[in-house]
């Protein structure tokens, strides 16, 4: 099927898409475990807080100030409340350092949406603190990239389906690049669309998927972003 | 000026507007004095809660999630890290309550956004916590009511005149109805719209602002949405 325009639409996620990210949340990880060493062990202080973050993921959403709550409430549980203040208050300072991050965009990324955007839409998708996303982006000095931007609380076939409606995209011509399985590609081939993935060397627990996606000339992997102009012209230029 | 269609388009403010929200933190507040109270009298305890939020908010943005850590972060300065974990427990229990509270709308909201819609074009326009806010509008069942949802991290000129642009919006066939002159009103005076100040019976005061809006037939105050159809019969039949 052959939009109006024939327009072929490409959407990109941001954090460790774009920019680094998971690393920031990793160095903040290490403190943490740091900091509860003396209470328990790194694997018992992963496991809690992930525990937490899950539990706490429908009320807080994605997002720095989310995290930070969820590491203080499993700071008190993990130490039966034997934390000190001024130890809860160094995690308070740590979470604002996420915020206070400078955005160092991932190589060839730059070049790679100059070069794109001079022939197709694109759209930025990212999850996240509205806020925080916002001055990341911001920060990247991308912003003038992107058609449209889209901060969306959850990335899921519904979100996609909005995004399609609001945007006039056409599922069948819309190519979604990003480096989460689950928030980025599985969604957007169940509803027809391209995934391109972009793997980042770090993923967070709650994005990885053990389904592979199956989906026969939909899907591709590349390892940077500067393989990803090749495989939008062999896909786009199918239509032709 | 009338634009092509000669639609007028109405936006909404949500917190405090639509439904109850100053009240939960006004509550929330009055636990947090409480707690605090064997430390250090109810002005300063306030003073102080309001200082860190301001110095906070660049960072944080708006939002209970913000307010959380800032209370939790204000709590520790005055007590010289004196606050036991549990108390600092007790704080995180206080903001999740305040997420989970339900929806309350005000009175006569749903049936003048019945009437109203049948119209002209509603959108919805607030400020806030991304998952809250979506959160507190299914909750509310109200989403179908609006053509359009905004949510945003700050409510000023720039914001507005991008909701202007993505939505097709004429600035002087545009109405916003909100409880904060600083947020709802005074940035869509500025660019030629229309504002209904609805004032809520709490202010956040950050929301304050001692400056009285000047907009010959532009500006309007009403006690309750009850109010409103009357209000924009006569704004929208001027153009007749």
């Amino acid at each position: 099927m052959r939009s109006a325009s024939g327009e072929w639409v490409l959407g990109f996620d941001a954090d460790d898409t774009l920019w680094h990210n998971e690393n920031i949340f990793e160095h903040t990880h290490h403190r943490y475990r740091e900091l509860l060493a003396r209470f328990h062990d790194a694997p018992t202080v992963e496991r809690t807080l992930f525990a937490t973050e899950m539990r706490n993921l429908e009320l807080y959403g994605y997002g720095v100030k989310g995290f930070t709550l969820s590491a203080i409430e499993t700071a008190i549980e993990l130490t039966e409340g034997r934390i000190s203040a001024d130890e809860i208050h160094r995690l308070i300072a740590l979470g604002k350092d996420m915020l206070a991050h400078p955005v160092e965009l991932l190589e060839g990324v730059e070049e790679t949406l100059v070069e794109l955007g001079a022939r197709h839409r694109l759209l930025l998708i990212t999850k996240g603190d509205l806020r925080d996303q916002e001055r990341k982006l911001a920060k990247s000095r991308l912003a003038p990239r992107f058609r449209q931007v889209e901060i969306v609380s959850e990335k899921d076939e519904p979100t996609y389906r909005g995004i399609f409606r609001r945007h006039g995209v056409e599922p069948a011509r819309f190519v979604m690049i990003g480096n989460s399985l689950k928030s980025d590609i599985l969604p957007v081939l169940a509803l027809g669309g391209v995934g391109v993935h972009v793997p980042y060397h770090l993923t967070w627990a709650a994005e990885r998927v053990a389904e592979v996606p199956r989906a026969e000339g939909r899907f591709f992997r590349i390892s940077s972003m500067r393989e990803l102009n090749g495989v939008v012209e062999a896909v786009t230029g199918r239509g032709r």
